[in-house]
Order: structure tokens, then sequence, then C-alpha cells
């Protein structure tokens, strides 16, 4: 059982402590769980992918590591982190994308979990710099809107602090946009990141974007001229999302 | 055993009801097949589809309960509906797409079954709002004609009684055509309904519509102005289901 | 095990209808593996596709029985025809595309197995109309020149002998051209055919067709300008089939 | 245990050879697993790829025997050849595109191994004769650059030493490129080959390159007018194999 750091692990705090570690396990197992998750459901090769999740309580994070294979992965090789991205415990270095994460995990207060992929077409949507236009029930389910792309990154983003301001470009892209009923973003010529209230439900967005991007080339493709219902939209992310919700049990 | 709801379970009626309660357990068995068999034919992804099949004799259907996980559905989770819509048996909601399959089995009155998905291919194509034409003799050999898709909808049938409605714009658009000859359609901006002589049948549909309508994207992607032989719809649509069939034992 | 018919089972010819029966099993054990393999290869859903072999010895060709699903077909569900398109054994009836099969045994002679399907790429430019360019070294390691498509079939055609006028086509549209070079044709709006040596090679080709044309509607959609090399068709046909073949062991 | 040939294996040589022939036998290993993973990975059908490895202190490489199925080859079947191109240990003839391997060993010094296949979307570039834009940081993440295509073979290198002179267009292509940083070329109307420094890492390279041809085929698709931000190239590319790369443990 993996133990604190020293400055929490004495005095007074104990019982507290034991307590977050306990949540803390927790949350790595379901981050592991996340992250095998993004394989199986086809979304990610080889390490080409991340997911993390947040304890707003005790403020700490858990990703995965970096550059470490799906199939040798452990739930105790996940890394946990503080909101100043300090690494608070495991033995590996964490994603290389870990300041996007807490970047969005500190803009974006109501989100739980952040994944990263290189999904197929998800990402060419990414690499042709645009929106996904919200053209059918499928997305309107998720998204109340299209998925955004974000703006290309300058040479101080990019040289700088490359992933943190990976965040800020996501951020800035979701002026007047609610994370919450956009629950993913293109960032261009790279890929899509998705969230949610937790890092599972931030791996179905995955899933639904993957899905949403590929009908989208395709619908595209039959019709370039196609239109969307718009009533629809409205309809269907409220008929899941809103304060009458009725789908589901 | 499951029990029919009191009104049906006293008086003399009870070895009629006995006999209805059998042939319910076997229908709800086949709809649940028809349920896992839309995942392992690839259509479906999460809880993006519902199947249902009625027995005409005692005016009931069974459908997929809403938002509930292929992998822990248990055929005692389908849920029996009358001509009414009411729920007769069963502890769940039954899916929020069950008013479309009312209207079509109230409407087509030769049908068994009925299926919804968000397919990949057959959603693109009813996203792109264009019926799939019969450009080949796959299609030909299940759908007498092009596979029709819906007129948009309106604000009143969008924020009324929605999925209701969404019965009735299909069945309008069938106005002229053969639900039997042509046992399949597109929503726009929404999905594939197919339907069959039963539950089995209504998913070998989706199945067809689905391969259809992706031979034809390719299709018309590789020659824009291709050019169907007619002569071949009326032959292979009769070869199989005409009344000199001669395709199969 | 399965007697051959009356006329062949009395009198001095025994021994040789032992002979015979012999290879006609093994010859039903590879049509057998020969369809359940285009299912496995993932040319095949349903029933949409049939696999023969002839044994040009005794003058009897092996097919698929008409209709019948794969995973219930059993080895001895074969049919066996004889050259005048007569069942000469089987309890079934053949498949629908028998009186193709048998024109093709009819015309080309060298050919030992026939298949056909409804492959997804191969049936799309079959819809387009449109003979697949050769225009890589994967197509030319196998087909001497473009995979051509036949004309569309007319009224006396389709009407009358229909399965065995499709064979008709096929054969005119092979005039000039040598089947054993080029092992595969698409039907206008229907499908590939494809033969080989055996029904094993057939298979095997038909897998070929499917990935060339797969590559083919790709290879043009990002570049319609693009130019083949016509050295490299003769190159690699001939390195692996001329006289000097050099490939394999 | 398989024996170096006569010549190498009396003398005071024998302890020299006997660690050389450990050595060989894990090369064998390792090239024969990397084989196999091609078919794993999706990359090859039937007989339709190769890889090898170099040993470059002893001075042979190891490579996959020509045309023998990936499902019956074992380890020892792999064949051992000088840098003469001649053929060292095994039964088998290499595979018939060994001379393209030897040459780039040749002229590439630091790779250790090469692949070839003819993967559907890499294979698709090839045969469009383009090279693969640099347009996404999955590509960015492994190639410097775009991934090039070679030029037309002319009709001395087809019908002479074609397979060694499909080297040396690979080699001219690279005129003012550096393998290391762009590992993997597509010939043109042929298919993809890559490398890296290893076997192992030769057939990660071409995982990547057919899914980099994939999402680029889709994104060129969606907006043929997509723009490239050259910055993220320089930075993902160092940020994985710059002197200051920070991604991995």
């Amino acid at each position: 059982m993996p133990v604190l750091r020293d400055k929490y692990s004495t005095g007074t705090y104990r019982v507290l402590i034991n307590k977050r570690s306990e949540m803390l396990e927790k949350l790595k197992n379901e981050v592991y769980k996340a992250n095998i998750d993004l394989v199986k459901h086809g979304l990610v090769i080889f390490t080409w992918g991340n997911a993390s999740g947040i304890d707003r309580d005790c403020g700490f994070f858990v990703i995965k590591p970096s550059g470490v294979d799906y199939d040798v992965m452990k739930p105790d090789d996940m890394v946990v982190c503080d909101l100043n991205g300090n690494v608070v415990e495991g033995k590996m270095k964490p994603s290389s994308d870990m300041p996007t994460h807490l970047y969005l995990y500190q803009y974006f207060k109501e989100i739980g979990g952040v994944v990263h992929t290189h999904s197929t077409y998800a990402t060419s949507w990414a690499q042709a710099g645009k929106d996904i236009p919200n053209i059918g029930t499928t997305h309107a389910d998720y998204f109340a809107k299209e998925i955004p792309c974000t703006r290309q990154m300058n040479e101080n983003e990019v040289f700088g602090k490359y992933e943190e301001d990976t965040g800020k470009v996501i951020v800035e892209r979701f002026e007047g946009l609610n994370p919450v009923e956009v629950p993913g973003v293109l960032v261009q010529n790279h890929g899509p990141f998705s969230w949610g209230k937790n890092v599972h439900d931030a791996v179905h967005n995955a899933v639904v974007m993957e899905q949403v991007a590929k009908m989208a080339a395709f619908s595209f493709s039959i019709n370039p001229e196609l239109k969307m219902n718009p009533l629809l939209i409205k309809k269907h992310y409220e008929r899941k999302h809103g304060k009458n919700a009725y789908y589901g049990q």
C-alpha cells in the first residue's frame, strides 16, 4: 500500500490522510481502468492517449504515466499530482500532457475527468482545422453545439509552456461556451480532448466524439449541402441533459 | 415467473392469460436476443439502439428498457407495452423511442418487429438528408425501391409529441410505398429505423441497411455519374420475395 | 457416406465410382472450407456469397446450397452438380448463382474454382460500373490488367436465363482477355466474381480483389490524376506468374 | 541448433562463432516476432510483407523467407544473409525484396531494422504517387518532415536489378533528408518501407505510417485547404527525439 509523502504523513492529520489515501487508491483504479478502456474502444494505439481524474475535495488528480505501454501498466503506476502540477505520489513521470489536464481542471470547475487521444476521425477533423458541425441527434444527445476547434498556437506558446498553453487556447476557445454542455474540443493540428463529471464519463465522451466525427465526415462527403434542423439539437440535448430529461431509468 | 397486472390476472380469463404469459416470455427472449444482436453486428455502441417485437394476437409489444447497458441487460428487463403505449409489465421505463415503435405497429399492420440504431453509414445518409438510391442487387435483394429519408420535423412536432411524431413523419413518407417492400427508413438528421415480419427480421434488415448505405457512399465517391439498371431491381427483389421466388431452400 | 444416384451406382463402373466418390468427398470438404473462409476473411455477411470447385476428370462441380447460414452449414450440405446443371448429389438446392458458376466452368477451361461475394469495396466498384484500374504492384501481383466490369444486362437476359446470362456477359467481357491472367470480374450493379486453379485459389483472389478495390478507391480520392507505371504491371505479374517467376519457395 | 556454414565453423574462430551464433539466434527470434507483429497490427494479409533486422557487428542480417504463410512460419525459417546478399544460413529463399533491405542497410548506416508492407492507407498514398504531408502532431511525433514518395522507376531499373534499384530510388529520394529523422518512405505505385534502430522499431514506424496515412487522407477529404502549423512539427519531433526530449520515462 503506497504512502503519501512526508509532509502529509505526520501530525494530527493521520486520520484525514488515511481517508485521502483510500480515496486516491479508488481514483487510481478508476483512472487506470479508464486508460485501459481507451484501448478497448479502439481510440488509442501504442501510448497515444491519456486519461486523468480529479478528487476535488483533496485537490489531487491522478493521471497516466508518460510513455508507458498499456499492456504492462498497473493501477499503482498512476501518478498523483496536486493543483500546482507537482507529483505527490508515484514512481514515474506523469503524462507529458499533464499541464493541459491541470489547466482544464483549474478553469473548468465542474469537470472531474479529462481524456486526450489521437483517435482517427476526431484527429482528422483537428488536422483539418475545422469545428465538427452539429448535424445529427447522435451529436446533439451529448453536445449542445458544434465541437469547437482551437486556433493555431503561436511561437511563444509552442516553444514556451507548450502543454499548459494548449490548455489556455482550449479555455480561450470556450469564451461564451459552457464546458458542461460541450464536453470536448479539437486542438488544431493535434487531436481531441474530452472531459466529463468523472474520468469514466470523459472516456464515454471521447468515444462519442470519435463516432460523431466519423459520421460527420461521411455525411458531408455524401451531401456537402446538408442542412441540420436546429430544433433537434435543443430537443435531443434537453431530452438527455435538460431539467426535464426523460432518457434512461 | 412474472405475472401480468391485476386487471388481467383474475376471473375467467386465467387460462388465456397463462397462454399469453408464455407467449410474452418467448417474445421477451426474442427481443432481448435481438437487442444483443445489434451489438454483435456492430450497429450499436453504448445504449444507442433499441429493438422491439409485437404479438398481434394479444396486442402487446415488448421493447428494450431505456438507457440500460447491453452487457448487464437481461431478458426479464424487457418492457411489455399495450397498443395505447401503457406499460403492462416490467420494472423499468421503456426506450424513449417507444412511441415511434408504437406508431409504426399501428400503421404498418404487417410488421412484427422494429429496430432503431445510430449505425455509422445509415446515420450518415440520414444526416446528409438523402434517400439511399437503389444502385445494386444487394439493395434490391431486400428493398424494392430506394431507402427513403423523411422530411425535417417542425417545431410542433419536435417540442410536442416528438417520438410519436417521428413515427408520423415516417408513415407520411410511406405515402405510396409498401412498408413490406421497403422495410426501412432514414429519419432525417437522426438515423435509421427498420422493420420486418418479426424482431429477428428487423435486425436483419438493419444490418442490410447499414451495408447498403456503406456501399452506396463508396460507389458515388468512385463514380458520381453511376447508373443503375432498373431491370435488376425488379429481378432481384422478386427472385427473393416475389410469388415465384427461387432463392433459398 | 453419401451414394451417387442410381444411374451411376450399378454395373461394371463400381470401382470407378468409388474412386469418384472419394474425390467428391474431398472436393466437398474443400468447397465447404472455402465458403467458411469467405466469412473469416470478412467478405461475406449472412448468406451473401458462394464458392464452388470442379473436378474436371469426373465432370462434376460442388457448390454451396442456396440461402443456408454459414454457422449451421456442414460439408455434407454441399451440392454436387454435373456440367448440364443437374444436381447429382445432395439434399438441398444449389446456390441460385449456380448457372453462373457452370457457365464459367464451361468457357474458362483452365479454372478449378469460382467465388461470388458482395464484398464491400469490390461491390462498390461494381455499383459504380467501372473497371478497377491497375494502379499498384498489389494489383499487378495477381492481375495482369485492370479488373474488368461487365456491361449492363438487357431485358431478355435479366428476365430470361438470368444467372446463366450473367455468366455470358462475363465471358463476353473477356473477349481478348485471358481469365488465367485476370482471375476476376465485376458484374455491373451486382458484385465481384473471382476464380482460380482451385476453390482455395478463388477465395484467395476474392480477398485480393477486395483489398485492391479498397486501395484503388482511396488512391483516386487522394489523387484523381494519379499515374501508374506500366512497367511495374509487367514486372510484378511476371515475378510471380511468369516462366521465370522467382517469388516464393 | 543450426550451424553456420563450413567456412565459418572451423579454425581458431570457434569461440567467436559461438557468440555470433547466439546473437543470430536472438536476432532470428526478434525478426520472427516482428513479422508476426505485422499481422497482429493489421498491416499484412497473406504473405504481403516482410521484416528484417541486422547485426552490424557480425555484418549479417536476418529476413523473412519468401512467400511463406505467417501461420506456419517458425523462427528457424528466418534466413540469414551477409552484406553481399548471399544466404549464410537457412533452408529457404529469402524474401524477394531482400536486395531492397540490403541496399537500405548499406546506405542508411544508422538503421537496424527494415519493414515492407502493403498496408491499406500507406499503399493508397504510394499508388497516388504523393508525399504524405506533415499535418499533425501524430505525424510530427515520429517524422520531422513529410513522408516522401519516390519517383517512378525506369525500364532499366524495373527489368534489371529491380529490387536493388528499388533501394536505389529510395536512397536517391533521401538526398538532403536524414533517414533517422524520416524513418519511412513510399515507393511509388508500390507501398511503404519503414525502418528503425532495430526491427521492433521498424514495425512500430510501419504502424505509425499507416495511421498517419489514414488520418491524412480523411483530413484532406474534410478540408482540402487545411494548413499545418510548422512550429508544431519542430516542437513535437523534438519533444520526443530532440536532445532535450521529455516524453516517456
